[in-house]
Formats: structure tokens, C-alpha cells, sequence
């Protein structure tokens, strides 16, 4: 077996060389690349994912893992192996066995509608003309369910491609975290609503120059640690993070004049998921293993900083005496208090990505349960504009105008990811969890806040989070390190108290 | 034929795609790439040149290339294809067959001592320490012979290795020319000396802010013609010029405040280079016949540009005043033929990178000689410093005062990379008698370049050579475009004209 595991090892990371090479070129066509660069850039990284699929699916790795003793009936590592072992060889198998089942045919015909579907639901939301996008979602829903039914699930459909973002987790069991969570925010959205003001926000669009804070983006990463001599912050259209190497993990943000915070909140929340990917363990450098263990545990990182710690009290009693220098034309006349309550002004809005920490998850059960009956069927393409409408006025109380606004508001659909949305929600709920508990831990945390000193939130989060990367599935990190499984109502109490004061509920 | 020809074409573009997805990597690494992610980003790299040489070796290409009639007896491709398909046969077998002779040993042998052998070179020169250096240039050298001996060569031991920067040249072809343009610039540059007086370049070092740096800079980018929607240029340690794709040429330059001409006749200089990158013909995208024709053809562009356009007087009788708005301050007082001067002004200095156009061939010829006995084992490796230093005085008239400031000053031989010094010249050559001729096509072309329109420039180059891209060898490129073979007269003519004029010899 020693051998065999080492020739695994070595392909793993050739694999994962070759994913950060392939990393590099998309970073750079996002950030500095020129426009007319796009197609030659497109057929290069394609044929370095090309290469990767290859060198997963390669066929006598099956032989390795069968040595190994991993087989289709027997997926997860050895028992006698140690936790890091065991899991190399459970994720390293599991990848290998999820691309050799689907077929190279099905690949290319999902990739192809991929884009044809996005080109068309471009149009489709310009025109908010659901139409010109409903035959191409309709074929893609067929696509993905024969990618379902190849990948097999025990449950249900939707199991199978929640997978692919969220590992292990099933349909059933977040369904019911999400329910709990709509009993909750529903009737605390309606109250909220009967007392909000208009205008509670304003300032929020007055002129805070680009250069400032690019400045102060550069304290906050700073205050969070966040190693420049190991990773980088640059600009482009969708703020994103991503791991170019071990020692190299890139950030982006946007900047906006009259709306500073797309890049503040958007800086924390990205540092928040590169403090993540930095922070993994020297043990497994260079592996698999070496990444977010879930999309819902990376966005765990990237929500607790951005809301937990960006959005409290605590942070803005520290750091907007030194906000306010920087921006004094804009914030000389608002004090404290109202400055926070506009950077956490609640109001149900249609857009998803506008909308605050209480209405959040609801835009995203909105989706999850939408997604999940279009792919068992129990919802037809036709019916699903209108099933959205209902649905958001259940959710949100209100209606959209049109479908551009409405179903047509998300690109991810268009590009085939269905199983993806409820990763944000599941982030918020992980995030709140974890919080609670290192506050148990630290009980002094949010007096270190207040003191502008972020780095105890980040160590904690590096030894009991970060140092694991994908050797723990989600649900047994959160068990692991809370002592409990996912339970919502830690999100719940966070979010009743900080509204609940701030709303004078 | 048409099937192998098909296939190698697409295995070409494939080892293309690659390339640009290696040089891509390379350019993150020189501008902005954390610095913790060097190692993990040689893996990277070395992991995709290592798979570019596996499809360059691929041993099914031999009966490709024999179906197509190539073999080692007739490398060259069928009569009846036209001029591209010649090329690309003739070409790419080239490349197979080089890469085929050298056995893996030999390439992991050499790669180690380069590398071994530049960090003692670092620190040879540091202490100017020439024995702390010697016995690793000793083991290249041995490296290096064995080397060519594996590449074999028809006249003398140096063309095998000045075949891998210009394609086709020939030593003694070299030397020949070599030795007209001393014998015209060591009595000229003797003259100047007479006459130069002393702080006739003070004024460079004036104090020329960055930030208006950069901005003189975009306008000549644009004046040029460099297409920033194909390109665009960044800061780098040493300025350079890479392609990352058909439509994607990256240049760099450096930036100090007081010595301007760093960055702009480097900026000048490299988008010479990026403009025969981004005019390559479009029937040529992305084979390997879309590249420079050889390292002297692609030098005689970047000089061309800085030196016949960027240093002469039409050029600053156009740009000066522009110049001369944005550094006020530092420019008040000098009038446009003070600066003409200055900017031109020669001075036999021990530093090849510091030279001006009168003396920088002599330092070229100094190390094309040296390097051309070492192969040849006609000098040993004890004997080089004080070789270097009695050539230095034969062809500058100064003496380094220690090896550090002589035969260390250079990293080339430290990478292993002798041949390529010669690469310099040949462009400055090449270069001149290509403008000769654009300007017996253009007579007006001066009072074009006076008028700030560069544009004439670029094209007659991009129809003239960048359109034909590695088509036509160097040689035949000339041939084709003069009319005349090399002929350094062109050089020399231009050089006794300029300096004539500027020191009334």
C-alpha cells in the first residue's frame, strides 16, 4: 500500500499544480488581461482542463486506490490510517470516482448549453423576456438530471449535485435547517419593516473617494492579518479570492465612489475566505486536501468576518474615528450610532445580492426550493416565473415587476449551477456557530474588536478551521469544534439580538 | 501527407497553448506575484515545460514528419507546399529533432548547474571573486560541449549553440561581419573621446517625476501604435517582453526618478519587441511560425525603435517639447539640442548594459570572442579574466579595476547561455540596413517622425517582417526585404553620420 499511496500522492499533485496553474490564467484574465486576449485564453485554459480530467479519471489509478483498499462499496481511507491519510485517500477517491462516472459526451453537451444558455439568458434579463431563456433552462434541467442519475444519490435528486458543492450534505437535513430559519426571519422581517424609516441609509451614498479607500482597505487587511507577502489584493468586475499556490492566494475587490461598501464589506468578506485558504495546514501543502472542505465552510469565513466582526458594533467603535478622518467631507456630521445603523439598514429587496443580513437567507430558500422541484419535476419550466413571484411575496412581501427582477436576476442557473445557492445560507449558519464558540473561548473578543486588534479572531479561526482544510467533511468540522451538530438558532439568537436593538423591537 | 500535416499542426498548437500558459505564469511571477509563492510557481512551471517537451518529443511525430517527407537527410519542407506550410514542416521538425538529440541526463544536468552555478555567480560578484565562480562556469562549459557535440554542426563548435538564439547563422559569417564593425568603431569611438567633454549628460540626472514618467510613456505606446486592447505594459526588475497569446503581449518597464531614460527608451524599446509579437500574420496564429524569426531579428526591432527612431533628432524635435511641458522643472534651461546631446552622448564605460550605441558592439564582440574560445577550448577558463581585461582595453581603452566590473558583470554565462551575446549586435545591424531601406520607400520618413507620426514606422514593419513571423530564417528575411544580404556598411554609415554630426568630427 505504501507505494501505491505515494504514487497517488505524487499524481495529486501534479493535479493540483496544474489546477493553480489553470488558476493563474483565470486570475489574470479577470484582473489584467486584455480584452482582446479572451478566445486564445479560453482554448488555453480549457486545455489544461483538459489535462486535469485526465489525469483524474487516469485508469490505473483505480489500481492505486483498490491497493489502498478503496473501492466503490469501501470509499472512505483505511481505518488504521491516521485522519490525514484517511482522508487523502476518501476526497482523492471521491474525485476520481465522481468524473470517471460521467461520460465524456455528457461533459462536452453540458459545457456546450453552459454557454449557449448564458449567452441567451443575457438577453433574456436585458429584455426581462423569461421566454428566450426557458428552453435553454429547460434542457440544461435535463442535462443535469442525467448527470444526477450518473453521479446516483440514496435520498433524492437534488443530493447529487448539492454534493458537488457542499460534500456530504443532504437535501432532507437542509431542508429542515432551513425551514427553522424561515419561521424565524419571516415574522422578524415583518416587524422590522413596520419600524424602519426611509432615508435610514442615505449616507451610505455620499462621496467617499476611491483612493481613501483603497487606503483603508489596506488597514483592515492589515489589521486582519492577512499575509502580503503571500497573497495580493487587485481589482475586477465580481470581487472574488483564489489560490494560486500555497503561499499564493489572490483577493479582488471593486470600487465605487458613491457606494463604499461594495469594496470595504467586500474586502473583509474576501480576506475573510484567503485567511481560509493561507491557513491550511503545512501537512497538507501541495494536496487536495489543502482546500475548503465545503463551499458552505469557506463562506462560513468570509460571512463571520464580514458580519459577525465587519458589521458589529464593536468594529465600528474602533475603527470609524480613523473612517471618519479619512472620509471627513462625508461623515463630519454623522455620528457613531447612525453610521452603524446605515451599513446595517434592513429592507426586503428584490435583488439578492443588495440585500442585508436579515433578508439574505430568505432570497436563498427562495432558490432552494425552487431549484430542488424543478429538478425532481415536481415544478415545470413554464410554471416556475410565477412560482418565484408567490414565493417572494411569501418570503420577502413583495412582488417583482418584471422577470428580469425576478427568476431572471441570477446568472447561476444559466451556467448549469443548481445545488449551489444554499451554501450561503449554510455559510450564515456554520459562521454564527462557530462565533458562539469562540467567544466562549475568548470571552474578551469583542473588547479586542473595539481595540482594532482582529488577530485572536484569526488564530482561532487558523487553529480550529483553517489548519484542517478538507480533512474533516463540513458536518463533522462544526461537530469537531463546536461539540454539537449545525443547529440554525444560533444564527437566529445572533441575528434576533443585533436586529432587535437596532430596530427597538 | 494532408492527415499528418492536420495532426502536427494540431499537436503544434497544443504545445502553443501551453507555451503561452507557461509564459503567462512567468510574466505573474516578474510583476506581481507575492514573493512567498516563488517556489510552488517553479514547480508550476516546470511541471508545464516539462509536458510541452513530452508532445515536443512525442515519438509518433517522427512518422508524421517522414509522412509528410521530413527526415534527417531532408529537414526541410516539400518544394511544391507553399512558403507557410514549408515553414511549419521545416520548423516544427527543427524543434523535434533538437529536442530529440539532447538525452534527459544531459538536459537535468545542465538545468541543475545553471542553477547551482548562479547563485555562486551572485556571490562571486558580490566579492569580486572570479575563483569562487570559476569551477561551476567550468562544469557549464564541459556541459555545454557536450551539448553541441549531441546537436553536431557542420563548421565549428559555437554554431551549435548560436543555432539556438539565431536559427541558421553561422560563426564565422558572424565574425566577419563582427570585425568590419570594430575595425570602423574602435578609430571612431577614439576620436569621440577626444572631443567629448565632461557633464555633457548631467542633465539626466535631474529630477523627471514617475508618475509623469508613466504618463509620457502611455503617449508613446500610442504613438507608436501599441494596441492596449492586445497588450499593455507593466513594472517589472528587468524590463521584458512576453507574449501570452496571438492577441496578448505583455511589456514591462522600470521606473527611476532620476535616470528617465530607463523607462523611456526601455518603454520605446520593448514595444519595438511587442510590435513584432502583435504583427505576425494572421494565417500564422498560433502555430510556432507566430514568433520572432530569431533573437537578432527581434533585437533589430526593439533597436530600431529606440535607437534609429527613439534617439534621433527628429524624434525629440517632434516630442521634445511635449517633454520638456510635463518635466519643467527640470528642463527649463536646456534647449533641445543640450538634451539631443545628452541623451546621446558617448563614453567608453566598463558596463555593457550602461553603453551607448558607439561603444555597446565592442562590448558585444568582446564577449563573442571570449565565449567562441572557450568552447573551442583555445582559452581556459583560468586565463578568461585577464583575457576579458586586455580586450577591454584593445576595444574601449579602459581597464576593469576588478573582475566584478569585468568578466563577472554579466549573469548570461552563469545560466549557461553562451551563444546569445551576439543576438545584440546582429540587430543592431539588421536593424539599420531595414530602415535604410524603409526610408528609400519613405523619403518623408523623417519629417513623418518630426511630426510625431510613428505610424509609417510601424507598418512598413509589421508588412515588411512582422507579418511573416519565423517564415523566412533571418538571412533569407533580409534578402527578401533589402534586397542585399547582412552587410554591416549599413551600421557603420549610420553610426559615422550620427556621431559625426553630434561631436563635429
Amino acid at each position: 500500500m505504501k507505494k501505491a499511496l505515494q504514487e497517488l500522492k505524487k499524481r495529486d499533485s501534479e493535479i493540483m499544480l496544474l489546477n493553480h496553474a489553470a488558476e493563474t490564467l483565470r486570475w489574470d484574465q479577470e484582473t489584467y488581461m486584455p480584452p482582446k486576449a479572451l478566445p486564445q485564453r479560453a482554448d488555453q485554459i480549457s486545455l489544461l482542463q483538459g489535462m486535469i480530467h485526465e489525469k483524474v479519471v487516469e485508469k490505473s489509478n483505480a489500481g492505486l486506490f483498490a491497493e489502498c483498499g478503496l473501492t466503490a462499496t469501501t470509499p472512505n481511507g483505511p481505518a488504521e490510517s491516521d485522519d490525514i491519510e484517511r482522508a487523502f485517500l476518501r476526497e482523492s477517491f471521491k474525485r476520481f470516482s465522481k468524473q470517471t462516472k460521467v461520460p465524456k459526451t455528457l461533459v462536452t453537451e453540458l459545457a456546450h448549453t453552459q454557454s449557449i444558455a448564458q449567452a441567451n439568458w443575457i438577453e433574456a434579463k436585458k429584455t426581462a423576456d423569461y421566454n428566450k431563456f426557458k428552453p435553454y433552462l429547460s434542457k440544461l434541467l435535463g442535462l443535469l438530471q442525467q448527470y444526477a442519475e450518473c453521479m446516483g444519490y440514496e435520498d433524492e435528486i437534488y443530493d447529487a449535485l448539492l454534493d458537488d458543492y457542499e460534500p456530504y450534505a443532504k437535501t432532507k437535513e437542509t431542508e429542515k435547517l432551513f425551514d427553522s430559519l424561515k419561521d424565524s426571519l419571516v415574522p422578524l422581517l415583518a416587524k422590522i419593516v413596520e419600524k424602519r424609516k426611509s432615508g435610514e441609509s442615505d449616507i451610505i451614498q455620499r462621496s467617499f473617494p476611491v483612493a481613501k479607500q483603497e487606503e483603508f482597505n489596506n488597514q483592515l487587511l492589515a489589521a486582519m492579518g492577512f499575509d502580503l507577502s503571500r497573497g495580493r489584493m487587485d481589482v475586477s468586475a465580481h470581487p472574488f479570492t483564489t489560490t494560486l499556490g500555497g503561499h499564493d492566494v489572490r483577493l479582488t475587490t471593486r470600487y465605487n465612489e458613491h457606494f463604499f461598501p461594495s469594496s470595504v464589506f467586500g474586502t473583509i468578506h474576501e480576506a475573510g475566505h484567503g485567511l481560509y485558504e493561507l491557513g491550511m495546514g503545512e501537512k497538507l501543502s501541495g494536496s487536495l486536501l489543502a482546500n475548503g472542505t465545503s463551499l458552505g465552510i469557506h463562506e462560513s469565513q468570509s460571512r463571520l468576518w464580514e458580519n459577525l466582526v465587519g458589521r458589529s458594533r464593536a468594529f465600528w467603535e474602533g475603527f470609524y474615528p480613523g473612517f471618519k478622518s479619512l472620509f471627513h467631507d462625508a461623515l463630519n456630521d454623522v455620528p457613531l450610532d447612525d453610521f452603524y445603523h446605515a451599513v446595517n439598514s434592513v429592507s426586503p429587496s428584490l435583488i439578492r445580492v443588495e440585500a442585508d443580513e436579515v433578508t439574505y437567507n430568505l432570497h436563498i430558500i427562495l432558490r432552494f426550493n425552487l431549484e430542488r422541484k424543478l429538478l425532481s419535476q415536481d415544478l415545470s419550466v413554464d410554471d416556475l416565473p410565477e412560482a418565484w413571484n408567490i414565493m417572494s411575496k411569501e418570503l420577502l412581501g413583495i412582488m417583482p415587476a418584471n422577470d428580469s427582477e425576478g427568476v431572471l436576476q441570477d446568472v447561476h442557473w444559466s451556467m448549469g449551477a443548481l445545488g449551489y445557492f444554499p451554501t450561503y445560507t449554510l455559510g450564515n449558519l456554520y459562521g454564527s456557530q462557530f462565533y458562539d464558540t469562540m467567544k466562549q473561548a475568548h470571552p474578551d473578543i469583542e473588547k479586542q474588536i473595539k481595540n482594532k486588534n482582529l488577530l485572536t479572531v484569526k488564530q482561532w479561526l487558523a487553529d480550529n478551521i483553517h489548519v484542517h482544510g478538507s480533512v474533516y467533511p463540513a458536518g463533522e468540522l462544526v461537530q469537531r469544534v463546536t461539540g454539537k451538530p449545525l443547529d440554525p438558532q444560533y444564527f437566529t439568537r445572533y441575528i434576533t439580538a443585533k436586529y432587535g436593538a437596532l430596530y427597538d423591537l
